[in-house]
């Protein structure tokens, strides 16, 4: 019996919302970990959190925290992964980024494991995590380009406050209550925290999330056509999004339209190639009335897919329902999903 | 000065939701009203609403009801328009029916004022009232249709709770409250009341209004892609929607991704049609972060448009986020503003 080779691993924003997750997924899986560094802000240092039973004391990230490090999960803002991610690298560990900050820097690959390992390989020292809503959709939609072939992708989505962090689940929260106690919603924090406006979540929906671009789309619309493209290699693809926050806390939903390339397909035919799927669960009865929902979805990591139907004027424009945790597949496990690919093929060095 | 000719005016169903707000409508335009008979079920008969400060008894409806009257509004469900829209008739009455029952009847004119007024004058005794999605879709595409041309139409919907009826908004808020209490949430009514299933709908989402029909779609799904054509005389546009409903009391959102027929148009050339649009309020401008939402929309009569956008990978690509009062343009005001046109137009017999 051969003992696994095990890694010093840093949690970088390890209070965090996700940074939370990343720790319980990392003990889950059973990640091989030698030591586990648990990193965050000034403020937060001192945190005690709990890992196989031992308490790790959260330290707060300086450019030497990152001496010994072999996998640096990053979690923290992107304003945190530009400041420590050069240090982490000069210190010989590779990142692996849940921020916005290197996306779609052209020298770091943008990976959904399911979609695009291979792409891992090429990284010369920082891996990006892409954005939730992004992730879920690629895992959906690269079944379907392999099989049929992609030529359009229009979506809208339904996405939880939980993608806007811990202070917009404490906002829902809040303002379901006054709402219900008949009292005035305070909005401070949704739709942006830094943007002029507030508006109440609790019993809305609000057509923003992240800031407006010049032209006139959001930036987690631009993110979701600018990252689909890359990591799919699909410059050519037409991605398109209409990107709406909703009043529930977990799990972003996407109702998905699709043009494929190739003739003549059945609904069976997209079916097929879903159930066949790395990182896919159909569930998808009409005559039962099944499919997924933002709560039977949560806490799990797959992306699940139902309600797929085909244009009944377009020979090849079918539509899909696709539900999946966002501080899950959306963002923790996919990076660690990351790091252990990384482990897996050799591609630390 | 003239005295205003006045009519006797019937209101089935008038202890429902929707009947509440014709009554109030009624009221605040001013109908030019001679009796109103409120009619309703045998369970509601006896109950007492009042209308201009006047006490009037809801009576239960009969095949002898609508004697003398002249504008019958039914919105007591499918099955008792079918039962009492033809005694209605039989007494001289026309019919404006805001149920599913006549809707695709080829001898039935479909009706949005703002799109398709004139279709009135072909009546036989019904004018049917679409479906509430649909008629604030189609509000907002007649002024495109009519300066662009219009060649295909994707939509997905944020739907609110009450057009389930009363029952589903007692579900949305005892939900919630079981949910913040950390009690199990109890679901009874939605997605659908007569279907096998039930869901929570408090914070969650659910992609089905009404029930599955054979080839996949939902009848609320089919009913915007078939209302529309209609509604428009566009047989040929390619329509197709996707149908969700979401835990909101008021108004439903639409995301619409429309082509246009005409080259070359901007973002301008779409606002600019619509500011000029019967029926349409244009509350579109990311540097001030002004869209419509549900709560903003609520109890307002107009169709609220905002997010305009042209799609980036497609020229003759656009969306739209369109919001508007389910309950008021959707359904009670729809239905008193054909009443209006029978009667300015001289098309009540």
């Amino acid at each position: 019996m051969t003992e696994r080779k095990k890694y010093n691993v840093a949690v970088v924003g390890a209070t965090g919302a996700v940074g939370e997750k990343i720790i319980k997924i990392l003990e889950e899986k059973d990640f091989p970990i030698q030591e586990l560094k648990l990193l965050s802000s000034k403020r937060s240092a001192g945190t005690k959190l709990v890992f196989k039973n031992e308490e790790i004391t959260v330290e707060e990230a300086t450019d030497d925290s990152f001496k010994g490090v072999d996998i640096a999960l990053f979690s923290a803002g992107g304003s945190v992964s530009k400041r420590f991610a050069p240090s982490a690298i000069k210190h010989g560990a590779v990142v692996v980024d849940n921020t916005s900050a290197y996306r779609m820097d052209e020298n770091v690959p943008l990976v959904v494991p399911e979609v695009n390992e291979a792409d891992i390989a090429s990284h010369q020292g920082i891996i990006a995590n892409p954005n939730c809503s992004t992730i879920q959709m690629v895992t959906a939609l690269k079944p379907i380009q392999d099989h049929f072939g992609l030529s359009r992708v229009i979506v809208s989505t339904y996405q939880a406050v939980s993608g806007a962090g811990a202070q917009a689940n404490n906002e829902l929260e809040e303002q379901s209550k006054q709402y219900l106690n008949g009292e005035e919603m305070q909005a401070e924090i949704l739709p942006v925290k830094g943007d002029k406006k507030h508006y109440p979540i609790a019993f809305n929906a609000l057509p923003q999330i992240d800031v407006f671009q010049e032209n006139g789309y959001t930036f987690e619309e631009m993110k979701m056509i600018n990252e689909t493209k890359k990591i799919m290699h699909t410059p050519e693809l037409s991605v398109t999004a209409t990107c709406v926050r909703l009043p529930f806390f977990t799990s972003h939903a996407e109702s998905i339209y699709v043009e494929v390339e190739k003739d003549g397909l059945s609904v069976k035919d997209i079916w097929e190639v879903l159930e066949n799927a790395d990182g896919v669960l159909l569930e998808d009865d009409p005559s039962t009335q099944t499919y997924p929902t933002p709560l039977s979805a949560a806490n799990k990591e797959e992306v699940f897919v139902g309600r797929v139907r085909k244009d009944l004027d377009h020979e090849k424009g079918f539509h899909m329902w696709v539900v999946s945790d966002n501080l899950i597949k959306g963002a923790a496990w996919n990076t660690v999903q990351i790091a252990e690919k990384l482990i897996a093929n050799n591609w630390l060095s």
